[in-house]
């Protein structure tokens, strides 16, 4: 027996009744011999409680403070298990994320972890004690409280996995695995039983919402085994790990979908390299994530290039490139909204070229049109109208196959 | 100018709405050219809707925990106001405990200051800052997080004005200073305009409640020149320094009265020094606070001995007691309640012998029987049967002429 990782998100402990379910589920765990090592998010909705509160004080909260403030929703969960775990019996200890040694970089509301220092949690695990971590904070060298942002939580646990050299990771959240499609838009989605870490980043990048895709690239860097179910049934969720040198089956394994997209058009800019990368320096600087990137090809001096952006950096963008305008040279800039990326999952795309074929059929059965198009060697995501979205993803699901297919085997 | 440390209590920052007028508060202080440090206590009842939360999980709360759980709060204000501070314009930053340099014992639930490690504070107070300071928690040197039990916050304000060698430190709280007796009781109380430490000290012992004990003796230690008023008007309050030196004009300052009150009885207890030592080492081990004693005087090899303890207190003495009757070798103990402390508080009591026998004779005239008496040099305490402590409190008030007198002149 080793170290297991457990993960509880703010669903999984959003009231004392859900605090001792967990508390169970920790100590059966516990009971089977391993030892575990737990990390919470903040309870239900508490986080959005201080925000709120926040906000009626000054709309612009300044991000230090705002981690200040945001950290005590986890060790307010931290504590509160810890106390359920003693009153069933089991020596458990809460451990801030200072406490933990979650080292991370200056970049409140979006700190990166650095570095692991374990030295606390295995001395504690040492002791034969349930250790109980507060996800989704950090300190900084400086000894500033710094919060991770999106998908904090979820890389705490993969980061201590990683740092423990534990045998498991097991992420519970209130969906029970990842599914072949948003059950809600497409009802004959199934889950799939095992994937890969290329598989899942791709499908939770691209909006499946079950696993953030930081804590999958860093399960992937380090090679952290990975479960994703639910905390509220004992239905068996889905596998996650890389199964290097085996030979792979070729198919698709969900479809999937982001409605967070907006398109940002440059017109007039200049045709070369030295703008373009200013152009992408200065959006990185300012920690704004690109995904979409297309530039009419031609030879004359200026060009069009579109973007695409989440809605929240959209202004943030808008006001950079207005901000340097003069700077890049360019003449206009606008964002279209309304826009929504669908894509397919699965290995090995790229060398199935009927795959794309079968692609634009299903668009154009469902009178879809293509704005933007992106491959990878294991996803193809279309740009399309955000209108179309739900009848693109319903028509994609069937035409692969994927009503009937069992999943877990077709593409493995 | 130098420093100035104002301490806000959980009332005074109980809303968004008074945060924001302590905010005010703090900018004025700052605007006359002071650097200011600003402690603050949890908002309004929020602490006890963390203990409520914590004991539906569990009766008996392990104090690690607890300490863990509670001191979320004073993090919630202190990003909360450092956040008004800086929507109006002043750079503000807020500290937790250890970020604060507070360094304490490990007595988890009501551990003591040993030392500030005042760098971090000075470094921001360089930078032109406004320091808010979480008051009430501290760290141990194996990092971990505590909490200072009652009157917590105040002993912080004063901590850290001792360490920083502040001017001044205010402490602002939901009464507008100290008063010459409780005015639910009498009406005719006045407040108090200036007094030495030990005054303030009998009087916060004894129960008025303004500011707690552990606070008054920190800044009598390391001279603290201290005002207690209201963050909720601008009336002057009360202001307490040692005025070594003076000559002292004697009088009663102030009538002064504690409910939480239990006596607890033992019979038969063997009549010798060494054995008392064992009893009341055994109730300091446990941190139990002993205030009255009262042993029957005799030769014989058997006593009697009375103590007091407070409310709280009494169950685990009395457990105590009873796991060790054997070793102490007593027959039988038993706790009182019902019981009542009153006192009348003011310099130079024992040299003026009237001052006991006009107390006996208010208490004559309100017909209120003495159970157990004490004095020092600035007080006389009774205690008395708690139904007739409204009366007592009256009379003395009256006899010593506190009703008319400007108390500020009288007793300096």
């Amino acid at each position: 027996m080793g170290i297991i990782v457990q993960k509880f998100g703010g669903t999984s402990v959003g009231s004392v009744e859900r605090i001792l379910k967990v508390a169970e589920q920790i100590i059966t765990t516990k009971q089977k011999g391993n030892d575990v090592v737990v990390v919470v998010s903040a309870m239900g909705k508490s986080t959005d409680l201080l925000i709120e509160t926040a906000k009626q004080i000054c709309a612009e909260i300044p991000n230090r403070e705002m981690d200040m403030l945001l950290s005590t929703g986890e060790l307010v969960s931290i504590s509160l298990l810890a106390i359920a775990l003693r009153s069933k019996g089991f020596s458990a200890i809460s451990l801030t994320g200072w406490q933990a040694g979650i080292l991370t970089d200056s970049f409140h509301s979006q700190a990166r972890i650095e570095h692991v220092n374990n030295s606390k949690i295995l001395t504690h695990i040492d002791m034969g004690q349930i250790v109980i971590v507060a996800g989704f904070q950090g300190i900084t060298t400086f000894g500033e409280v710094t919060t991770l942002g999106r998908g904090g939580s979820d890389t705490t646990a993969v980061a201590l996995a990683a740092s423990l050299n534990a045998d498991l990771c097991e992420i519970y959240t209130d969906v029970d695995g990842v599914y072949s499609a948003d059950p809600r838009i497409v009802p004959s989605a199934r889950k799939i039983k095992r994937m890969t870490y290329d598989e899942m980043l791709e499908l939770a990048t691209l909006g499946a919402g079950v696993l953030h895709p930081r804590a999958v690239r860093c399960a992937k860097k380090y090679n952290v085994r990975l479960t994703v179910a639910s905390s509220f049934s004992n239905v068996q969720g889905t596998f996650i790990e890389e199964e290097a040198g085996m030979e792979k089956d070729y198919g698709i394994c969900g479809v999937t979908y982001n409605e967070d997209v907006v398109m940002i058009k440059i017109e007039n800019f200049p045709n070369g390299a030295d703008v373009l990368y200013s152009l992408f320096a200065l959006l990185m600087q300012s920690k704004i994530t690109v995904d979409f990137i297309n530039q009419s090809s031609n030879d004359l001096p200026l060009t069009n290039i579109s973007f695409t952006v989440s809605k929240e950096d959209t202004k943030r963008t808008l006001e950079l490139l207005e901000e340097n305008k003069e700077r890049l040279e360019f003449n206009k800039v606008n964002a279209e909204f309304g826009a929504a990326k669908v894509s397919i999952v699965g290995t090995g795309l790229i060398s199935e070229p009927e795959i794309i074929a079968n692609m634009f059929k299903a668009f154009a059965s469902a009178n879809v049109l293509i704005k933007m198009i992106n491959s990878s060697e294991i996803k193809i995501s279309c740009i399309i109208s955000a209108e179309r979205l739900e009848t693109a993803v319903q028509y994609l699901h069937t035409t692969f196959g994927l009503d009937t297919k069992e999943i877990a085997v077709v593409h493995r």
